[in-house]
């Protein structure tokens, strides 16, 4: 199974290579995994925010509690969730699959409207937590396409999202950082890669019912 | 690449066929995948819950807004969040890092010290979202996994936890159901099987900086 050699070949990389870099093809690769999540009623909550800029890279360190990895990576993907999943947002969805699937104006609006009522019932802080929910079900993908690429990847919740948001003017997109992923090829001095991975075994993870 | 062909592969099946069930080896390979998920800290705050039986698959139909899916796949995978992710879960978990690296007892006490202090510094709430973050990496990796063994499934939200930490006596456990992913083989009259996935573009979905 390549994938759990995939996934056994993974490890969050403390240190990247810095002069090392992604080609645009492989992170084409990487964003088009993300891209093919799946999300909660297929509405794709999130925006992919890809910081290569080195200055802005070094910028995003102090806000990443001194992490040095968003330095030192060859790019950031920060994934940012929407934060105007509203019935507009939804009603464009809808069309949009419409179109895509070649159906009739408005074959969909029945299911915009249940769409709509689902979401709308949650307030603002149940629809981010909704939305960022999401968002780690990409950051899954991304992680998985780097490691069938060989490329070294770091998942990171230790950020200031409001710094974020401010220094990647995510605000005015309606934009809001969830998760950070660096991506590149790890420092050959990167002790951590040479830890052994730790799992509980399965048997001690699951019930069988 | 392999994985987006897996990843375009793949969709929410609607409708399971209920007399095709998925082997052990099969089983056992995807939850693999699962436990393999990077998760905050590596602490694993979830486990899975793998219900075949099937008068309990279909007695969480009425609890899955009757949604047929749980009856009808071969397994559901409940992905249940650890309710009890405090100092003895963290210290636990750093003791087993210890052993699994052969590390002395004790040398990774001042790492589970800050652990503690950032995961006891989110309230119960908090904590919960979380655990329930983490879960959705896993579910990832599930879903990649039934892809690449050409397994389909289908991620579900739509259900009363509740009830299902009820039916399935989570909380004895301390256990939370968060996601859901019942997974088995299509139906051949699946209608969403021929369906066009639909993405937005990639270059609308990615800000580059």
């Amino acid at each position: 199974m390549d994938i759990i050699e995939s996934l056994q070949w993974r490890y969050a990389a403390k240190k990247f290579d810095p002069s090392k870099s992604v080609s645009p093809g492989d992170l084409k690769t990487i964003l088009e995994a993300g891209n093919l999540a799946a999300t909660s009623y297929g509405l794709q909550p999130f925006q992919f925010v890809v910081v290569s800029d080195p200055d802005l890279r070094q910028q995003l360190v102090p806000f990443s509690y001194n992490q040095p990895q968003p330095g030192q990576a060859s790019h950031v993907i920060v994934i940012a969730v929407n934060t105007n999943v509203d019935a507009d947002f939804i009603k464009a969805s809808a069309t949009y699959t419409e179109q895509v699937r070649g159906l009739e104006d408005g074959q969909l609006d029945g299911y915009a409207k249940q769409m709509i009522g689902a979401i709308t019932s949650m307030d603002e802080e149940q629809r981010l937590i909704w939305a960022q929910k999401q968002s780690y079900i990409v950051l899954a993908n991304l992680m998985t396409a780097c490691a069938a690429l060989k490329i070294d990847s770091c998942p990171m919740e230790g950020f200031v999202p409001a710094e974020y948001n401010r220094l990647l003017d995510l605000e005015s997109k309606n934009l809001h950082a969830s998760v950070v992923l660096p991506i590149g090829y790890r420092a050959e001095d990167d002790e951590q890669q040479n830890f052994t991975k730790v799992r509980r075994p399965l048997k001690e993870m699951t019930h069988y019912l």
